[in-house]
Order: structure tokens, then sequence, then C-alpha cells
């Protein structure tokens, strides 16, 4: 199969997460968010990805899936270990409370397009963007420390879950816009703990064909 | 169990539509987002949904689940029938993409806080604000119709599914913002199918017990 990704793209990075821990053969389409006016407009991607958006997967049959949440569901359903979610209905609820946390409340408002946009109809400049992204970051981090499990190794319990592929990805936006992480030392030792993993590290925006 | 809801929120209003097509019985506790500064920030609130926002559903034991996916999950495996997602993976991952692209894509960037945020932050007016309101839903809108089943009473096939509850709840919205409808006939069918629907209507912001 085919991943159309971007380094960068924090929702890319939880599918190439996914892809390594179920250990999936796969090709890596680099789709350059920033160059020409954004690649993910181009009439032959948008024919693929009607929302203008990475990720999205392309199976061998040419069936194209989007959203990274949804992608990732069909991962697990396709390779069922190791599972990326618990079957008990409570405990499975809160782990993908977790990852919709991120993946509703703070990643959508912080999408490239939103502070593009900000910028065009207010007048946004680099600091007040920049702002605007460690804003939503910090009041979904501090939602999002009030949901993981203590005194566990990852953010659900003892193994990596999609809620661990979403904080780790937005870690990385995390640091990179400056965000302030000594309030969330939970978060930092769930992010070390799980780029300890190949299939975390191997995921990393630097590790991908495409990093600038 | 009790369902922690606003009449407009969108988002509970997802919930209440999947607690009614289960036939769950449940109280529904008003929150109201706008008196006294947003009852959702309530220190008794907060202890319950560490985000800030509506939906949380308390369960008979006194756990309480947030995010509204996560919560129609739980309810989708507590009581089975009927399925608000198929079980085929790749037409699951579909039904997902649907429903993600409006809780993901347009929901969360045209969320309360986020306007208000933009009042605050850049000084956006009223007129300034209901146009970003309506800037995310068409472009969701536009990717969203690429994503539905043509020739179908539903939006993804013979039933209703999750992806018709995130369409029936963000239809609402767009009413309720001016959006021009016109050219999104097939998401009008979808909404006007399943609001002649007992569950859906029961569930509509107009009939809750806290409609102003």
């Amino acid at each position: 199969m085919k991943l159309y990704s971007y380094w960068r793209s924090t929702a890319a990075y939880r599918v190439r997460i996914a892809l390594n821990l179920k250990g999936i053969d796969h090709e890596t389409v680099p789709v350059d968010l920033v160059k020409d006016g954004g690649q993910q407009h181009a009439p032959d991607y948008v024919a693929k990805n009607p929302a203008h958006l990475v990720p999205s997967l392309e199976l061998p049959d040419g069936t194209v899936l989007t959203q990274s949440l949804a992608i990732i569901d069909y991962l697990d359903a396709l390779v069922p270990e190791p599972t990326l979610l618990v079957t008990d209905p409570v405990k499975r609820a809160k782990e993908l409370a977790i990852a919709h946390t991120i993946a509703m409340d703070i990643h959508p408002v912080n999408n490239l397009r939103v502070v593009q946009h900000l910028s065009a109809e207010f007048g946004a400049a680099a600091d007040a963007k920049a702002e605007w992204m460690r804003h939503w970051m910090k009041i979904g981090f501090d939602a999002l420390s009030a949901l993981l499990e203590p005194n566990k190794p990852f953010a659900a319990g003892e193994n990596p879950s999609l809620a661990d592929i979403c904080i780790v990805a937005q870690m990385y936006n995390a640091h990179r816009w400056g965000l302030d992480l000594a309030p969330y030392a939970r978060l930092l030792e769930i992010e070390d703990g799980c780029l300890a993993l190949k299939p975390f590290a191997d995921a990393r925006p630097e590790a991908q064909p495409d990093a600038a």
C-alpha cells in the first residue's frame, strides 16, 4: 500500500507509527504541503483526498482511505496484533477520549490551513500564530493530563495504544512551537518511552525521506 | 445514566441521537455553555470533564466518559443493535472518514471557544465570526460530498450510521449560521431522511428541555 504523507504533518505521523507497529510494508509518497502553493491542492491528489489533506492510504486495489484515525482503525482490523485499542468498552472509550482530545480538540484548530486563514483574514503575524498554536495545545494538554492512567508505562496502560500514537505526534508539534512542557512531565515520560521503541522512532518527522 | 448536554452543542446532539437509536434510558443534565460565563467551567463539572466541554456521560457506577465519538463507541458496544458502524474494515473506515470529516475538520474549528478566542485576540466582530463558521463548513462539506455513497438512503448505505449522526448534527449548525446549502442537495436529503425518524427527531436541539 501507499501512504501519502508530509513529514511534519502530525496526522500523517500517527499513521506512520501505526503502520510500523503493525509491521505493514508500504511505500511513502511525499505530499509537500508548502511547496508549489501546497501539493495537497493538486487535482491528482484531490481526486484521492477531496479534503485536500494528508494522510491518505492507497490500498493495492486502488481504494483510497482518508482521515488518520479512520485509516488506523482499518489497519487495526487488517492486522489485529498488536492491538491499538483494548476491547473492554469503558477502557476503550477512555483510550479513545485521550486520542480524541488531541485529534479533535487540539490538532484541527492548529492545522496549517487554519493558521494560514488567521493570517489572511485577521492579519495574524508569525508571533500571533505561534501564540494561537500554544494556546490550544495548553488547553488540550491540561485536559489530557487528567485523562492519563497514572503509574503505567503508556498513556492508558501496559502497552502503546492509539492514545500514545496521538500523544507522540502532538508532542512533536509542542516542541516545534515552543510550548512550555514543564507542567506536563507525564506526557514527556510517555513520549520518551514511546520514542525508545523502533516503530515510533522510525516514524519521526526527521526520519522521513521528505524531511527538509 | 446521565448525559451532560447543552441543547445547541452539536457534539451533545450526536450522543443524544445515539442514545435514542439504541433505546437507552437516560437523564439529561443541562450544562449552559453561555449562562454564568459558561457552566462547563464550574469546578464540579470540570471534575467530570477536564476539557470543560460537553457532552459527558456518567454511568451508573459513577464513571464519566467524555468526547462524543468515544461515548458513542461505548454505546455501540453496550447495545450492539442497531449497529452504528459496519464490520467490513474498508466500509467501516469510509463511514468513519465521513464522521471524522465533520468531527475533526469542521466542528473543532467552529467550536464556541474558538470563535470566542477569535474575538478576544483578533477583535473578530459578529459578522467575521459567522463568516469563519461558514468558511470551514463549506470546505468540509465540499470534501464530505465526495465521500458520500450515491444512490443510498443514508450517508454510507441502507441504514443510519455514525456518519449520519454527525451529518445531522452539523446540518443544524449549517442552518443556524446561514451556510448556503444549495450545493449540498445530498446532505439535505440525508438530513430529511434522518429527521423523519423518531430517534433523530427527539434529539433535535429544539426538542431539548434546556432549549431557549
